[in-house]
């Protein structure tokens, strides 16, 4: 009990149980590679946060390797692609046949309760005062405190900072050896989960002079549905009533005879709307994966996938690492990530700045020729299915 | 000679002799549409200025339709793509290859030549006071005061405004049925003629920190390049030195064995950067064409090319209203253009933003990410070629 703390030891310690940090340690087990996992929050609150509902076709892959596929591809709905529109027009765009490529719906939430269940105690949740030490060295530590009050320390080969905008990881870099890059939007999301079968099979999304609007769903009687506002809008502004009449204007309502069916509201939130890449994504025994190192607006659906598309590469460069001695893939994991982050992070950002009306004429008509150009080019159609349905993990 | 006007009548009163003027008035002549072109500058101001150097496929299909290739088949130079470089990196866009379209290097001042030994006397230069009359009404005229001081009354079935960002034609739609959209980018181009074999047998676009450079062509001893500069730069800034000490910096002399070779300076402007559409392009018996109803920044050399593909709309549209009274063409002239100016518009902007530098660090992410998916995705740089080598006129 050095400095007082009971001591362990692992040989990786991942800060955050969210999908990337749960994943991660998933990988590395059916290596044989030892972790813990350092949550702050519940298991019931990680587990309960709603979060995106897109996996791309890497991500399906990918857990299906790992063995976790099997509620995905029994309770999870294939998706050929999207729908594009804006007022008198709607397109669909085939990701199946652009790309041989295509995306399920299954909610972040599911694929968080498949990997709370082979997580075990590898996992522990609501520890305080995380604090990682020495990464620089051969020896790293994190300390903490356990939810008994008992103060920790785990030593451990690497740590892998798994742990979002807020945790401690990305913050242990070096304020010298650390880049960032950051853009703010002039728009948030106000978002609804609504207790009614989606009116469309599969996603819309609506450019509108009113704003963005985006019909999602998570399953044939839960719809996800979504409004751009500006910032600072407040929910209370937006009762049940005000949100479904805005959706059925700016998703076409009555156009060729769609009708939008409202229902029951069970969550309305508002997000904010952020691009965020730290580099590197390694310094020293550090790795970064997920949010931790990268935060994209939600438009695309990259979110969640880049974040399993960095384990994919890390679980890999890990066990090359400690179980072979071979760093090589370890010390191209940064580079490699990155030109993924910074794709994803482009395109995240195309979509969002294609989508979202502001109060300039001129961008509108950009907008509009975009669009139309999307969806009159077989090569302009391919090339958004190519990042949306995504590329292959290490590509 | 009604309020002292000498009086002439023609079909139509084309106001404007740049390409897409005397274009025009060369396609209605051969399909036997009598015009006549008012020009307020000299024939050899307007022969000698220097401006755009690339035609597309459909350009250079419409000026051999018109017997006008001859020259251009002999003394241009075909392309067959663009390089596209930042630091380190430079890569080939093979239209060819990815559309079965090219670009053709021959400088806007020869097509001008050749326009103007067909036009004959159709076109009167050195005009003053141009001012159109009764667009909306069924007789038109246009009255102006020729270069011998007499004032005159040109009286037509319909006017074409070909004149231009500072001519009357795009003033004469009344205000309260004309839209205008424009942005402003925040750097210029300075741009050089020079004595000089290309260094390079394509253009090449070059995305640099230091902002972007150009290298263009005229001819195997005469090489086009150009620098973005901050708005308001002064040439005087700029000795020849300069110029080739940036050029070379920012093109990569010196990168795998590259060299840029500089040469005599025979020309040095700065060019402002800009987009403007204004519709509609028809109003009463009044078309617009080219740079009297929209403007281009000219990264994607586009200018020019939507000039010609607004007059290959026209003639057609004209003889068919003049000749078969048929007003079908005409009617559908102004939404049919502004399809492709807005396509071009948006291109234009596209490539512009792609390659320009700011002071904003996650935006240059952005270009070289964007950057990166074109040359290594086919969909993507099918997406560009599609659009540099041009859309076939009419779609």
């Amino acid at each position: 009990m050095a400095d007082g703390l009971v001591l362990m030891r692992t040989e990786v310690a991942i800060i955050g149980a969210g999908p990337s940090g749960l994943l991660l340690a998933h990988l590395l087990a059916r290596r044989g590679v030892e972790s813990v996992v350092l949550e702050t929050r519940s298991q019931a609150y990680v587990s309960g946060r709603i979060r995106a509902g897109i996996l791309e076709q890497s991500t399906v892959d990918l857990l299906d390797e790992a063995g976790l596929g099997t509620r995905l591809r029994a309770e999870g709905y294939p998706h050929r692609g999207v729908y594009l529109q804006w007022p008198g027009e709607r397109h669909h765009l085939d990701f199946v046949d652009l790309t041989g490529r295509s995306v399920w719906v299954y909610g972040q939430t599911e694929v968080q309760k498949d990997l709370t269940e082979v997580a075990g105690d590898r996992a522990v949740y609501e520890v305080s005062d995380t604090a990682l030490h020495d990464i620089e060295g051969d020896q790293p530590y994190v300390t903490y405190t356990d939810a008994g009050g008992t103060g920790r320390r785990l030593d451990a080969d690497v740590i892998v900072g798994c742990d979002g905008s807020f945790g401690p990881s990305r913050d242990a870099v070096p304020a010298a050896v650390r880049r960032t890059w950051e853009k703010s939007y002039p728009y948030s999301w106000l978002g609804i989960l609504a207790d009614v079968a989606p009116s469309t099979d599969e996603l819309i999304y609506a450019w509108h002079p009113r704003g963005f609007a985006l019909h999602s769903m998570r399953s044939p009687t839960v719809s996800r549905l979504y409004l751009q506002v500006p910032n600072g809008t407040d929910v209370a502004q937006w009762p049940d009533d005000r949100v479904w009449a805005e959706l059925a204007t700016r998703l076409g309502d009555g156009a060729d005879g769609w009708t939008l069916t409202p229902g029951p509201v069970t969550e309305k939130s508002v997000l904010p709307m952020r691009s965020f890449v730290q580099a590197p994504m390694r310094h020293g025994r550090l790795f970064l994966a997920g949010d931790a190192a990268h935060i994209v607006p939600p438009t695309g659906a990259k979110g969640l996938n880049l974040a399993v598309a960095d384990v994919g590469l890390l679980a890999p460069a890990l066990v090359a690492l400690l179980r072979d001695k071979d760093p090589a893939l370890a010390d191209r994991y940064g580079e490699d990530a990155l030109r993924r982050v910074w794709r994803c992070t482009h395109f995240s950002w195309w979509m969002t700045t294609m989508l979202h009306t502001s109060e300039d004429p001129f961008e509108a008509q950009l907008q509009l020729a975009q669009l139309r150009s999307v969806v009159s080019s077989r090569a302009g159609a391919t090339a958004l299915a190519e990042n949306y349905a995504g590329l292959p993990i290490g590509r």
